[in-house]
């Protein structure tokens, strides 16, 4: 079969038919599939549940330096809390602060710090006529709600297969000091699965920048949700805040991270790493926030998890359960899209998705027409700050919730829309 | 023995040094006792350890609805502990938005709100010149140091046996568009324990207002927090939202409550209700914030405590504990100071302080002799805006988290310092 680009339009049409009879088989099928968001699947929620009976008597409830979790106070954490998470963050536990369950939650309240009250000094964003901000795109579409909800404007940046076009991102802050950040999702990127190369790390580390408050927003949401179990075969990734130390920058990041794809989304903890004057000044502004977080679950995970080599170990067994899905995604496509052309997609290592990039201004037909097939996808267009895919192109494709058969279903849907999608528009041109 | 203030100089000085000789005495001890923060006692924490265990299986891990609360979603609480919320609010389920285990944080949250993106279509507050705040006064250090944060001018209004003086503050509220809300605690106020009587709630909700975004955050920290069981000896409150309906200002209130002091501090669950606009306005605006709250945390507190009867039930035993702690500071208040003279406390029937005012120009003085003698009470002035109570006298006693005798032993201690900072003051006048 020759690529559809080279077909004669009878060829396409005829083929659009086809295609066209065997979706509306589908869809008389009444399908009620999802592929939306990131989400893990039941089998590797069963993965942490001896972690809910880990804390349940007297003894359960004390930290190791005596504090009876149950009752008020700690601020940033108990020790043993902190040191885990620092094992997540690649950081030391004197620079962690442990929060509640949600890392997107700590990431909006850093960034309504430093709108509303400045940090380390600087004047507040919210006094500025304009705030602008980089997103490496394709990105993750709740960063963008968070800088959306602020108000900043949100300028697009290149992903390139070692992560952000640095020669862009360089020439964006050097001389403009209203770009008063980066949002980084810097390992199994979401939704591209890159991890971001080391000369690209110390060049966000080193870069001259015209805002002195620049700020690079570190989300390590997937720095130990590896595939494959092959040292060999895991990314790795050079530490942000080592490479801000040895840059003179020490300020400059914000690393977070948390449990939310370890052990229960909503139910797991978070934690931000920083400099020293970072946290000094992040702590100070949460003393009238909140008097601690939930210490108990804060237990819960450290008597479940261990430290890092529990940590991994657990990590390990939710990759047997993912790790044929992401192949299956790969085969599946490759399968069914290669002699199409066309289109191209990621085969990440690690992390949550795959990133699908169809032809151009196909990305919105196709999400439509596996809607009405009864698939959910993630809406075309999230990818981008404020759901605008100026090609019209990508597509972000999370196979993790679904069971395989599911999956398998979904995954035939999806390509039989995407070759309608890509015929209806060469027959258009 | 006559009172102080009618002694002659040298029966003063005699009196003087027979108290030095005592207080010397007690400082020789080493104590190191706390009567500083409102926690409960470890006995108190006991009553919910069965909670803990609550929540172990997978059937256990289902909300009503089928939702597995192990994964992510549902922003705003599953439908159960809205009731259970709900039921401690005194609303209904449909206003309510369960969070995370802190309603400090939701505060100051709401707050945030506010004041970055305005309520309901109002101006930011950000964007004012000048933001007021109504604080009725002894009030909650913890109220002050949020408005603090962000900054507003904070005005202290006097608190009568009935809540606050209202023909105060609607002489403030009335002309002055800068003065946008009030703190309260109106059930057993911290620290006076005084429940706002129906006319106070009905004037609070009905006053005109120079704001139109005029906002009471309505803390009804103690709303279940009785010492006592029988319903006569119970304070009744009436409903702020229904009289705030009533008098055509629906938008007017945003009530809070917790679990912290009925469950576990720092690991409960915390909820607003609000009428049915302000709940639109801020689940809108909490979306790019959280994905959704600890709903596995939410589960625990229904299965354990599950509605109104259960938790009535359960906030008898905390009582149990709690009352005679109360009865002996009252006891030992009135044997050391009755004769004395000069000083005056609350005698609450709820909540978890007793408010001391010491002769006018001694709060400062007796706080500092406790603590040089082993015992650390609230600081002086914590009482008041900036930390500033004008007449140095109120001083917030908390006596639940000391066993009754170490209690004791504190309470002699603050007696004597108290005796003491009257008498300095009498030999200086």
């Amino acid at each position: 079969m020759p690529a559809y680009a080279d077909m004669t339009t009878e060829e396409l049409a005829a083929k659009r038919d086809e295609l066209m009879r065997e979706y509306e088989a589908i869809k008389a099928k009444g399908l009620a599939l999802n592929m939306a968001r990131g989400k893990p699947s039941s089998a590797q929620l069963d993965l942490s549940m001896p972690m809910l009976a880990s804390v349940t008597t007297y003894e359960d409830c004390l930290a190791e330096d005596g504090t009876d979790c149950r009752n008020y106070g700690v601020l940033d954490g108990i020790p043993e809390a902190k040191r885990l998470m620092a094992s997540m963050l690649d950081d030391d536990a004197d620079h962690v602060i442990v929060f509640g369950s949600s890392s997107l939650n700590i990431m909006y309240d850093t960034m309504a710090r430093c709108w509303s009250f400045g940090t380390l000094g600087h004047t507040p964003w919210s006094k500025l006529d304009e705030v602008k901000w980089l997103c490496p795109c394709p990105g993750y579409d709740r960063h963008f709600g968070v800088t959306e909800a602020f108000g900043f404007t949100m300028i697009p940046v290149t992903m390139t297969p070692d992560g952000p076009d640095m020669d862009e991102v360089e020439r964006l802050v050097a001389n403009d000091a209203s770009v008063k950040g980066i949002w980084c999702v810097p390992k199994y990127s979401n939704p591209g699965g890159v991890t971001y190369s080391d000369e690209v790390v110390r060049r966000l580390a080193a870069m001259p920048c015209a805002a002195e408050d620049f700020r690079i927003f570190w989300d390590n949401a997937y720095g130990i949700h590896h595939l494959y179990d092959a040292p060999e075969q895991q990314d790795q990734l050079l530490d942000i805040r080592a490479a801000c130390d040895e840059a003179g920058n020490p300020d400059r990041c914000f690393k977070f991270a948390s449990t939310s794809k370890v052990t229960f989304p909503g139910a797991g903890i978070s934690a931000m790493a920083a400099s020293a004057a970072n946290i000094a000044d992040v702590k100070a502004r949460m003393n009238p926030q909140v008097i601690g977080h939930d210490k108990l679950n804060q237990l819960r995970h450290v008597r479940f998890l261990r430290d890092a080599k529990g940590l991994a170990a657990h990590m390990s067994k939710h990759a047997a359960i993912l790790r044929p899905k992401f192949e299956l995604v790969d085969a599946k496509l490759t399968e069914a899209l290669t002699e199409v052309g066309g289109c191209s997609w990621s085969k990440p290592r690690g992390g949550y998705f795959v990133s699908f990039d169809a032809p151009a201004g196909c990305a919105k037909r196709i999400v439509a027409l596996a809607k009405d097939a009864g698939v959910t996808m993630t809406g075309a267009g999230a990818t981008w700050p404020y759901k605008n895919d100026p090609a019209d192109s990508n597509i972000r494709i999370a196979p993790s919730l679904p069971p395989v058969e599911e999956l398998e279903a979904t995954l035939d849907v999806f390509t039989c829309c995407v070759k309608l999608a890509y015929i209806e528009k060469l027959l258009r041109e």
